[in-house]
């Protein structure tokens, strides 16, 4: 039985749609408990009563405005300060929040603690792609860390294939780097040097460098990138997806009776095409390097991410992948200090 | 009367499409005359006759898997250094090419040079917005620097805002600084010291940080970042754009009636989109703090993507926005070196 601590606070739905996540990952998995923090009254009122759920009551919030170290400090009984500290106690074994990004990372870097030799733990994305032989792309870090080294990305590299094999079942995960050209060579001094290091790597199945334009086409199984650069491709897809669909829901407005029956014709394609773009069916962004698996999910998350989130967390507890990244960077003292 | 040198060498369709396009410019503009560049019975076999253009005979092309410097010391009658030079000696006052862009830089940089205190001259990008009181947005450096300082995004921040007056007729051009947060403090270590920078600058419109899933919002009218983000930024956005056309394309061939029918009467909608994002109504990236207007177009370029090219050549040579902007740099010693 593993327990899984969800936090219910900070999301725009909150606490609603986190309850209703919980309710269903209960319902859907009979060997998980979870721990649920944040307003008693609003917890209870849409939770389907079970043996296997025990709500914490909290009474503060970090919110996305605050300095999340600073909220941390202040706000000793802020549901994801409560969570991360029953994680660390054993409590619980793995973490779930909508809430402030910046708060789930300061909490589980501070609280819950890095693993050994892991300078900076990655937050992951992961992206449907049009290859369907290669469905999902992994890509760390999505923005964690905005400053680092070519060591970090070597770290993120191995740390995310652990991800890919023990959660998205990737038997000997593929792995690129990000850069603004595909020979070697190519890039600014920081994604030069991680080339090397990610080459040299025999425990790294490196396919070389990949310029973002193929991020989508699903050619290797993980990417690795800067926290800088990663983010800045995570908010231009974003971005260039929303303002695409817009542009088409405008020229099927602004058009006459032909476009407008095209478009409603083509309602059900254009929303499944959204559906598989939306965090939902992704489950969030994973903190890998901590010493539990946390899940960090988009402040709009719905019950199914909340459910896909709980989820994942089952399955990296399942497969002990904490343990299995641990073990190897116990073991790396030399390659990594 | 203005002289245009056009390169027609190295595109995907050279040099069909280059004269095309130059006969299109030919025909619109009756102030300038063309000097083009290249295999003279390729150019002859689809040139119109007319008084205002030269063939200029070259033997050797720069291609896009050398690498540039080493091309331009090898072929001296390379199509764009033989070009180049001719522009340097002012048997021409402004360059096109849609061949080999690391060529095009370099010799944009080593022959024709580079105008006092502008240390990188930028390569802009521009791309369509969904604000139709801000229909287009420019983008510098989109690629040509991976590695610089704060200070160039600052040169990059003048430099595109008199591109923007003098070409785009904006009167008084907002600037912002892409970063991975709207937050002043937000960023890495070089995007914070280049707010810091462009903050302090008083020549610049500065409206602080744009996140990039607002690129094509149309917030600022000019956005500034280094090299290595721009460059991924671009083909972020080609990525995922051309991924979602594909699976728009699949999910009509892969429905049924209802989505095929969807699909016909939509085609022209999503023609006309397509057309929208693509770089031919752009025409291309220019080099900007050169001493002569430069632009590089994509290699797959049709005529009118050449033409729009050569215009807008026209328009930075009719408004001297290259004296403007040599002048400007030329006084501000103490701040840029």
């Amino acid at each position: 039985m593993y327990t899984i601590a969800v936090d219910a606070m900070g999301a725009d739905n909150s606490p609603d749609a986190i309850v209703e996540g919980v309710n269903l990952a209960i319902e859907r998995y009979d060997d998980i408990r979870i721990r649920i923090y944040g307003d008693e009254a609003g917890i209870q009122e849409h939770l389907k009563p079970s043996s296997r759920v025990v709500v914490v009551p909290t009474t503060e919030v970090i919110t996305n405005e605050e300095e999340p170290v600073r909220g941390l400090r202040r706000k000793k009984d802020a549901s994801i300060v409560v969570a991360a500290n029953d994680v660390k106690s054993g409590e619980a074994d793995a973490m779930v929040s909508a809430g402030s990004t910046g708060a789930t990372y300061a909490s589980s870097l501070l609280i819950i603690g890095r693993c050994k030799n892991i300078d900076r733990p990655p937050i992951t994305a992961l992206f449907p792609t049009i290859n369907p032989s290669r469905p999902r792309v992994l890509m760390a870090d999505a923005g964690a860390n905005p400053d680092m080294r070519a060591v970090n990305i070597e770290q993120f590299a191995i740390a995310s294939a652990f991800y890919s094999r023990n959660i998205l079942n990737v038997a000997n995960p593929t792995v690129g780097l990000i850069n603004n050209g595909t020979e070697e060579g190519k890039g600014n001094a920081l994604t030069r040097e991680a080339y090397d290091l990610l080459k040299a790597n025999p425990n790294i199945n490196f396919k070389g460098n990949v310029e973002p334009r193929e991020i989508l086409s699903g050619v290797v199984d993980v990417l690795v990138t800067d926290g800088y650069t990663g983010n800045i491709v995570v908010k231009t897809m974003e971005g260039v997806s929303k303002s695409l669909f817009s542009l088409i829901k405008s020229k099927i407005e602004d058009g006459g009776i032909k476009s407008k029956l095209g478009g409603l014709l083509l309602k059900d394609d254009f929303n499944s095409l959204l559906a598989e773009f939306d965090d939902e069916q992704m489950g969030g962004g994973m903190i890998i390097g901590v010493n539990a698996p946390v899940m960090v999910t988009h402040g709009s998350s719905g019950p199914i991410a909340i459910m896909t989130a709980i989820a994942q967390m089952r399955t990296s507890l399942k497969s002990q992948m904490v343990e299995q990244i641990s073990d190897y960077f116990a073991k790396s003292d030399e390659d990594y200090e």
